[in-house]
């Protein structure tokens, strides 16, 4: 079985630490959004980019031979720019494999980091097939969006921060999409502490994956599917989901929504539907909160829509 | 001399600990937003109410004993949602006075703290007078927006707060409306580092009143008038300031426009212009950056029009 281990993590937060955010957490106070719990929120929406994604992509890129042809990968989100900004940063030509829909926004921000953006497929599968046939071509590092040990990894850096800035916690909530980050937390922990997964309930990549006992592919859409909307859930977090991952939980688009705007009512947070994800699970109800218990919150993106939060 | 001493400011402190956040502070990469300087984010825009004025309102309102006539404040802006927002977490009666051109937005949040809104006078100057009348009629107890030792010794608690995150500034910038936030952190640190104000060029009034040698009526205008828009700053402001505050620099809208959206592109913060203020000196050049300096910058205020900024 594939396992991440502390010392991978402590290794990655060693390798990234020059180039990525330690992000701040804030502890808020009893009684807030009407919880009987303590909420402390790891605030990784201020992350390099807009969200957690750099964390595992400079350890995937910092951990290789870059050969000339550069960097590729396929994501029309927040991997994406995370990768662009990295090959940036570290000096290597990027291509990028968006789908079609990709929004305009998102086109000018990875156009922006100075990649190279190559609009193939109908959707991120498609994208990733265009990319792995680039690879094949030119022999360019592939930067996966999920499913590597070294961006797993990184992303487990979010757990170690979380720990060292709020020890004792008894939880962490953290939001689903191909499982980078919860497998990556959930390495990181180890069972220490409980890991619950949230993934919207138009999107159930993970949940459906623990179900039918590993990864298949889902259908995948709402309001959270840029960032959350992958299909099938890496081989690795669904192994170590099963394993570390106390359970996955499902949300309503309505209840993302409402906690979006919660985050903005009281914090004046612009997190995007994806980066409130994790929060929707308590304000939903979706997960019940023990008396007294102290909960961490990843917001894992801010690449929001503000006129749409507006 | 009016003078707000580090003891006053630690009592405040612990007077509304049980009411304000620990507002956390974001260290920036160096060479951030291409400056040689190591930047020192505090993000009192997640502060209850979307900005800092709650820490000055909690003292006033706890140091005093509130008649059964609550409390009354003056304000269309950040400080009138911060008074509402403390009396109803207090349980007091709050009227808030708010000139005829309050918008709509800032007129249903403030009802929905359960303020009663009085919607008295052209611009400040009037709604004040009009507060003012009723405090005389009533007995009810008054929330100065900043000229009030309670009220500045509370602001300056974000002060002693950056100190004790950020040890070892050089430098601390500051935006300046009536002046309660800067002369409160320039009582803290009491020359022991440097204080700088930033005001707009178009709401200059502590820039006027230190070359006028007093406090002076001014004209004010342009996009950060609903915070900063103060027509004379503080009595007590002038003299902390004339002793405390290296010097106020004045930025152009422009400017304050460019922080914000740097802002929002770097670090995913939806600052509304006065919250952009500080930061907007040290991108314009207004304030030179001398290599290696610390700077601690203020983003005091997050009460940003999202349709504007998307």
């Amino acid at each position: 079985m594939t396992e991440i281990t502390g010392p991978e993590i402590e290794e990655a937060a060693g390798r990234i630490a020059p180039y990525v955010r330690r992000t701040p957490v804030l502890a808020l106070e009893p009684g807030a959004f009407g919880l009987r719990a303590t909420l402390v929120l790891k605030l990784e929406l201020l992350q390099h980019s807009g969200s957690f994604k750099p964390r595992g992509a400079f350890n995937r890129i910092l951990s290789a031979e870059v050969p000339a042809a550069g960097i590729v990968a396929a994501s029309g989100g927040n991997h994406g720019l995370a990768v662009a900004h990295a090959a940036k940063r570290l000096g290597h030509p990027a291509e990028i494999f968006v789908p079609r829909l990709v929004s305009p926004v998102k086109l000018e921000r990875l156009r922006g980091y100075g990649a190279h953006v190559r609009v193939e497929g109908a959707n991120y599968a498609e994208a990733l097939a265009a990319s792995q046939k680039r690879v094949a071509e030119t022999g360019a590092l592939e930067v996966h969006a999920y499913d590597h040990p070294h961006v797993v990894a990184g992303q487990g850096t979010v757990g170690r921060e979380i720990e060292e800035q709020a020890p004792g916690l008894d939880t962490v909530l953290v939001a689903v999409g191909g499982g980078g980050l919860v497998s990556g937390i959930a390495s990181w922990f180890a069972g220490r502490i409980r890991v619950v997964g949230v993934e919207p309930r138009l999107a159930p990549s993970l949940h459906h994956a623990l179900e039918a006992g590993g990864p298949t592919q889902v259908e995948v859409g709402g309001i959270a599917a840029d960032s959350l909307g992958a299909s099938r859930v890496g081989e690795i977090a669904f192994a170590v989901a099963r394993r570390h991952v106390e359970r996955v939980v499902l949300v309503e688009d309505e209840d993302i929504r409402t906690a979006q705007r919660a985050l903005w009512r009281e914090l004046r947070l612009a997190a995007e539907p994806g980066g409130a994800t994790a929060l929707a699970a308590l304000l939903s109800g979706a997960v019940a909160v023990r008396e007294g218990e102290r909960i961490g919150v990843v917001v894992c993106g801010g690449n929001a829509d503000l006129a749409a939060l507006a």
